[in-house]
């Protein structure tokens, strides 16, 4: 998690703070303590890194989740109309009630996992009504089709960057931890335009079956992204945002750079979450070491992108559902690996004999 | 999980009741449930026939993790003389204590995952003294040195066998759920050599580093394996484990099988355990549908052995600790699974439109 992989920094984003870096000696800290806990070295794997991660992030030996907080951006993508997905453009809408109605899986899982659960309406095309736990937040009623014209203008771009960003800052007053979603019909057609610019990967690396397509669908979703790219051959991130973006992703992106800014972290969910991390570090390169990648999607350029992006997910259990999902089960190893390293007993405390002694 | 996958029956053991098949058409109930939640189809992953396993295995369409138990069992191996270990022998005896004081990394996990959590002696080298939640089920102060002779003679593997369905009877009343874990210094010794013998996979296949050993310690713990192993031939799942067994290896199968036979959901924790989870289903093949694998170990050979056996374990995060620590961790994935299964809306209940439609 120390690296930035490659993403070079493009911009400082206007309106933003410059996000503050982990500091190096105390994260070296949380090593030598981990060292001395009573089991062999390095014996706990990954939860061993993801806690001196944290450590340096919160700056205390005794990191916490606190008040942890999941918010899922909602929005609808003028692409949906070429048949790019296998359900029906109206379900962005639909699953919006049934978040706020909790029957959807992140619903369940926020619950289970004590995560107060928020939705945004980033740009869904329809009335999501009024709730206690919605904000609405749209730009716009979806994107424009980004085969045709960009997806949002100049200027809906940066607003869409700053509503996440300030819905962030609202909700997450007291809390130090923030699990990310995204609800949108057609999204992963967006996520691997962004992914295939961003990253220079070939498309087809990029494209996947996203909630299910079959091989024609897959073949139709390539095709029409191939036309999509060839619009534009800019790679500056905040153009390719206008360009091929949802409101979601602007709103995700927003919301990492000020998750960080506020030493939150930031546990990212599947494929389009961490096509706006990707975004996010390009904005600033800060930001990854603030994100925790909660899991593997069994949608294949999620692992490419994390791989790109030089980071290892926690959990990888072929989920490929979004909303959040993935990263609020990672919730659960985050807490261990804390718990691990707060509560374990030293050899010396124990009174148990060190290797080779 | 449906397959007992080249491990053949080979005899049932005096003493054990036979285990009750998992019956197929209560599974496939499950699986058309999970169709109808609002997810794309197989969206949840390994959540979905996780949570179909555990529905066959409790026959309900409510299933829940009821009063969850986490059982170590603790004893000493007379090759732990020989160097096969980076920690010494007394480490066995001193992680008990560990364990009963709460400073160990599965008391940590049992508190943070409301887990009971239970320690047997089943042949530690030394005086464990008395604890409310210790069971001395000690058959012997640790095995003789394998290198030279049996490990234990029949009868006290027998006895060993019997003492761990005893404890895990007595203890899992009003239970469902069991975690599983072990201590005891030079146990992957035992553990690989009876992998060796139970797959027919080489022998260099299934030795790793265990604790850490270093190349040196590894090249003897290969050689002094290579040395055990050619004192006898047979393959018999009885006698291998007296030959090369540990006691809590051994205490580890009757738990498995008196589980199994409770109709529980037994989750496996890393190398050793599984390496009882193979011997179990030798002695009884319904004994697989029962076993939940929580994660695949750092030790290499943990991950064969998976492989061999045809199942595929929840986490994935490079643990080698033990102690049940990786399945307790996976406790938490687990309940996300039944969580998900219990209380997720249906596309109908919803008003969501289903794919295509």
């Amino acid at each position: 998690m120390s690296s930035t992989s490659g993403l070079r920094p493009a911009r400082v984003l206007e309106g933003f703070e410059p996000i503050p870096p982990v500091d190096a000696a105390v994260r070296a800290r949380a090593d030598r303590r981990l060292d001395v806990l009573t089991k062999p070295l390095g014996a706990l794997g990954r939860l061993e890194p993801l806690a001196a991660q944290v450590f340096a992030i919160q700056r205390t030996l005794e990191p916490t989740v606190m008040r942890p907080v999941a918010v899922v951006f909602a929005a609808d993508h003028g692409v949906a109309d070429r048949g790019v997905s296998a359900y029906p453009r109206a379900v962005t809408g639909q699953m919006v009630q049934n978040f706020l109605a909790g029957g959807a899986a992140i619903s369940v899982l926020a619950r289970l996992e004590g995560l107060e659960l928020w939705i945004v309406d980033a740009g869904v095309d329809g009335d999501c009504g009024e709730h206690p736990r919605l904000i609405n937040a749209k730009v716009r009623a979806g994107t424009r089709d980004f085969v045709a014209e960009p997806a949002m203008t100049a200027a809906e771009c940066r607003e869409a960057l700053r509503r996440g960003q300030a819905a962030l800052l609202r909700i997450t007053e007291g809390s130090n931890t923030v699990v990310l979603g995204e609800m949108g019909i057609g999204n992963t057609a967006s996520s691997a335009l962004l992914m295939h610019r961003l990253t220079g990967r070939p498309l087809a690396d990029c494209v996947g079956r996203g909630t299910g397509l079959d091989d024609t669908g897959l073949e139709r979703k390539r095709a029409t992204l191939a036309t999509a790219s060839a619009r534009t051959q800019t790679t500056d991130p905040l153009e390719l945002l206008a360009e091929f973006g949802g409101f979601e992703i602007a709103m995700l992106t927003g919301a990492i750079l000020a998750c960080a800014a506020r030493r939150m972290v930031v546990l990212i969910d599947g494929f389009t979450v961490t096509v706006a991390a990707a975004l996010a570090v390009r904005f600033d390169p800060a930001a990854l070491e603030y994100c925790v990648f909660g899991h593997c999607s069994a949608e294949n350029a999620h692992r490419r992108l994390l791989e790109y992006m030089n980071v290892t997910p926690l959990l990888d259990v072929a989920m490929r559902l979004g909303e959040g999902s993935g990263a609020a089960v990672a919730v659960g190893v985050l807490r261990a690996s804390l718990a691990l390293f707060r509560e374990m007993a030293t050899f010396e405390s124990a009174g148990v004999s060190d290797k080779g002694s």
